[in-house]
C-alpha cells in the first residue's frame, strides 16, 4: 500500500484543487471529513451541490441570488436613484455592512485588466448600459472598483461612458489603503470612502 | 441585504465547520465552488459521499480500506510475523513511505490517554490479542505509537500486556523529535527510526 485506498485519494484530490489548500491540509480535512456522522458529511455535499443548483446572478445587477431577481434590486424602499458599481458580490456585502448605503448595486464580475486579456466586453458592463438608458432616472453612478491599477482602469473606462450622458459619475475615496482588497476593509474605512467620494 | 442567499450562506457555514477555515477562507472557498463547473462541483460533493460510504475501517488491523480486507492484510507477499502497532492511518501511510518496512500493521485509532479519559478500551487495542492468540506465529511488535506522553504510556502498556507471551516488543528509535508528530516526519528520519529500534 503505497496508496490510501481510492475514495480517500479521490477525495484529498478533490479538496487540493480549492484555493489555498495543500495536499497536507487537504490530507487533514479528509480525514477530518470522515470522522464526521454520516448526515453531517452529506449536509457538507448537499450544501455544495444545493448552492450550485440554487445560486444565479440577478439579471439585473449581476449580484448572487437564489430568487429570480435579487433581494437588493426587488427592494421598493431601495434609492433607485444611485447605482453602486463593484467587481464582485463579495464587495455588495461589504458594502452593505456599513448600512449606510440605500441604493443599488452593479456587479461587474471583475475589472478590466488588458494585461489578462479582460476588456471591457469580457465584464458585466453592457447590462449597465442597458440599465441607464431603461426607465429608471438614474441620477449617479458610484464607482467602487478596488483601488488598483485594473480597479482605477475600469472606473476611468465607465466614467468616460457615462458621463456624456450628464449623469453624476462618483468614485469612492481612497480612504482604502492602495493596493489592498475591497472585501476586506472594515465597515469605518469604508464609510469613509463612501463619504469622501468626488466627481471624476 | 445584511447577509449572502440562503444557499450561499449554509455552504459558508459547512466550510466553515472544517478544522482550521475560519469564516474568512470559508467565504472565500465558498466562491471558488460558485466559480466551477457544475461538473466540478459534482465532483467535489460526490467524492465526499462516496468517502463516507466506501471507506471502513479493515477487521484485521483497522486500516482504512475500502475493500473487505485491506490491501496490507490481504497481502501474502508481506512478512506475517512482525506487526508495527501505529496510532492512526495516517502513519501507516508515513510508514509505506520509506519503502523498507514489510510487516503488517495494526492501527490503534488513538492512544491511551488518562487526562482524556481515553484508557486501553477506548483504542482498538484488545483486536491487537485477538490477533497475537491467533494462528500467525507473530514475532515481533514494533510499537511506533507517537513520541509524546500518550504514545510513550500506550506503548509501556502494550509492551506490559505483551511481553508475557514471549514475544519481542520493540520501540520505533527517537530519531522523530520528541512531542512531534509521526504523520509529518520525513522518510529519512523516520527509517532511522525503524533501524534504531531497541528492546522495551
Amino acid at each position: 500500500m503505497r496508496q490510501y485506498p481510492r475514495s480517500l485519494n479521490r477525495l484529498i484530490h478533490e479538496l487540493s484543487k480549492l484555493p489555498g489548500i495543500g495536499g497536507k491540509t487537504a490530507q487533514r480535512l479528509a480525514f477530518h471529513i470522515l470522522s464526521l456522522s454520516n448526515n453531517e458529511a452529506l449536509s457538507l455535499a448537499e450544501a455544495i451541490t444545493k448552492a450550485k443548483e440554487n445560486l444565479r446572478y440577478c439579471p439585473i445587477c449581476g449580484n448572487l441570488t437564489d430568487h429570480e431577481i435579487c433581494t437588493i434590486c426587488s427592494d421598493s424602499s431601495r434609492d433607485k436613484s444611485i447605482i453602486c458599481v463593484v467587481e464582485n458580490p463579495q464587495d455588495v456585502m461589504a458594502m452593505e455592512r456599513i448600512r449606510e448605503y440605500n441604493g443599488l448595486y452593479h456587479v461587474l464580475h471583475g475589472a478590466i485588466s488588458p494585461a489578462e486579456g479582460i476588456g471591457p466586453n469580457e465584464i458585466n458592463l453592457k447590462s449597465l448600459i442597458t440599465r441607464l438608458q431603461g426607465g429608471d432616472d438614474v441620477k449617479e453612478i458610484i464607482i467602487a472598483t478596488n483601488p488598483n491599477i485594473e480597479g482605477e482602469a475600469t472606473a476611468m473606462y465607465i466614467s468616460r461612458l457615462i458621463k456624456p450622458a450628464g449623469i453624476r459619475v462618483t468614485r469612492i475615496a481612497h480612504g482604502i489603503p492602495v493596493g489592498g482588497d475591497l472585501e476586506y476593509a472594515d465597515e469605518v474605512t469604508l464609510l469613509k470612502a463612501m463619504e469622501g467620494r468626488r466627481e471624476i
